[in-house]
């Protein structure tokens, strides 16, 4: 049965999250029922990343393996057609190897998190985005994201329910941005890393926005990893700014 | 009484647009209902534009007068309180001079249109702009665009429903730009003047698409516009695109 990898975007708000679950709509789900529309087999789907309820995604990939041997743009088409009028479209279709995995053949992750610095609450961007009401000081945000670049046990940054067998993760960038927006400024906390631990990236964002704000010092961001303690860590950010927005593999398999 | 004016930002999405209606929800009737819950008088507000069902804006203004003498910033702080979860958000609020009007004293309204140029169905942007499958050729539709700059008679470019009594009007600027979005390649017309006909810029966007993806060529803009018929215009554009992104005053309001 031939293997097809998907690029898929994905608005997290109205699902659970990616994977699937008997009583709650999940993006896996409703990925699946569209496959099912056109193969009777009704092929499963694996992903590259199990994201939470209310994440996003900008470039989620997955695979699954069909009874026929598809036209990748056809079979990206028809999925389009059969995923309306969820959230959710597939941005990319390719044919891969048989042993090719989504998630582990994957060998980098990127995610952004989008913050807008504003008093109001958020309307064209809501549920897209953290609103921020205040002002964030993005240099001392740099000084602290940089004691996170590196191989570290990120005990504090993982949530308690993450299954990984160890908290050790090297994160290779942080890149910290901002550009207006017509909605206000908004500031980018791009990572990347070969992979996360659960809430990983929500739990430096929220830890990173109280040094922002002056709640904590760049230099305490080192003392809350170096603690290995859950309770060093700042709020979990919420869901709404986050974005898988890359998967990467050796060879590439979308352009 | 006070008069305040309010710049406001909406998604149109859920309304049947700015104009209170009995029996359907209406950015003006949901602002109007939060103004009543601070002020026992029931102000009534008047805009700047009424925009039409599922339009949005960056920068609506309206006025209306208050029994009481609020401090502007804790006044937009009360509304957007009691306006949750409408997508409607106050982001600016100053106090005006009696005869001062949010429509009547507008030298200029802005707005901007956006489409998205991909093959998917939009995801994080579905309702906020046009996807627009065929490639669009922005030479060709700059050159279309400048036919309509200056003062004519925009009878082709008009809604048969419009109640203006003049079909004359001055367009000072039609902007088209691209620019890269996560989602796929953004192009933005911005349009200026001091006022607009029913439906005038998204019987504009629809016939300049048509030159974009080669549909008609950009003499055809002057042929119909020189033709005075509703008939000679485009389809007009889904309102998803089209924000109200500014109106001016002299002196300025806001800043």
């Amino acid at each position: 049965m031939p293997r097809f990898a998907f690029k898929i975007e994905y608005n997290g708000r109205p699902f659970s999250g990616w994977q699937r679950q008997t009583d709650h709509p999940s993006v896996q789900g409703a990925f699946e029922s569209a496959l099912a529309r056109l193969d009777q087999t009704a092929p499963l789907v694996s992903a590259a990343g199990r994201t939470d309820a209310g994440v996003h995604a900008f470039g989620q990939v997955a695979h699954a393996d069909m009874a026929s041997d598809w036209d990748p743009f056809r079979l990206s088409e028809a999925l389009n057609f059969h995923l309306k009028p969820a959230p959710i479209a597939v941005i990319g279709c390719a044919k891969v190897a048989d042993d090719w995995h989504a998630r582990f053949s994957a060998i980098e992750r990127n995610y952004i998190y989008r913050l807008i610095n504003r008093r109001a609450p958020l309307v064209h961007e809501a549920g897209l985005a953290w609103r921020v009401q205040r002002p964030l000081d993005l240099a001392a945000m740099r000084d602290g994201a940089a004691y996170l670049i590196g191989t570290h046990d990120f005990t504090t940054f993982r949530s308690t329910n993450c299954q990984a067998k160890s908290p050790l993760k090297t994160l290779d960038q942080i890149t910290i941005t901002e550009a207006a927006n017509r909605c206000g400024p908004e500031i980018t906390i791009a990572v990347r890393a070969r992979s996360f631990l659960h809430n990983q990236v929500r739990s430096i964002v929220g830890t990173l926005e109280q040094v922002g704000s002056g709640n904590r010092m760049p230099v305490d961001v080192k003392a809350a990893l170096e603690s290995r303690d859950r309770a060093a860590c700042g709020p979990v950010a919420p869901p709404d700014g986050l974005y898988l927005s890359r998967v990467r593999y050796d060879p590439e398999i979308f352009s």
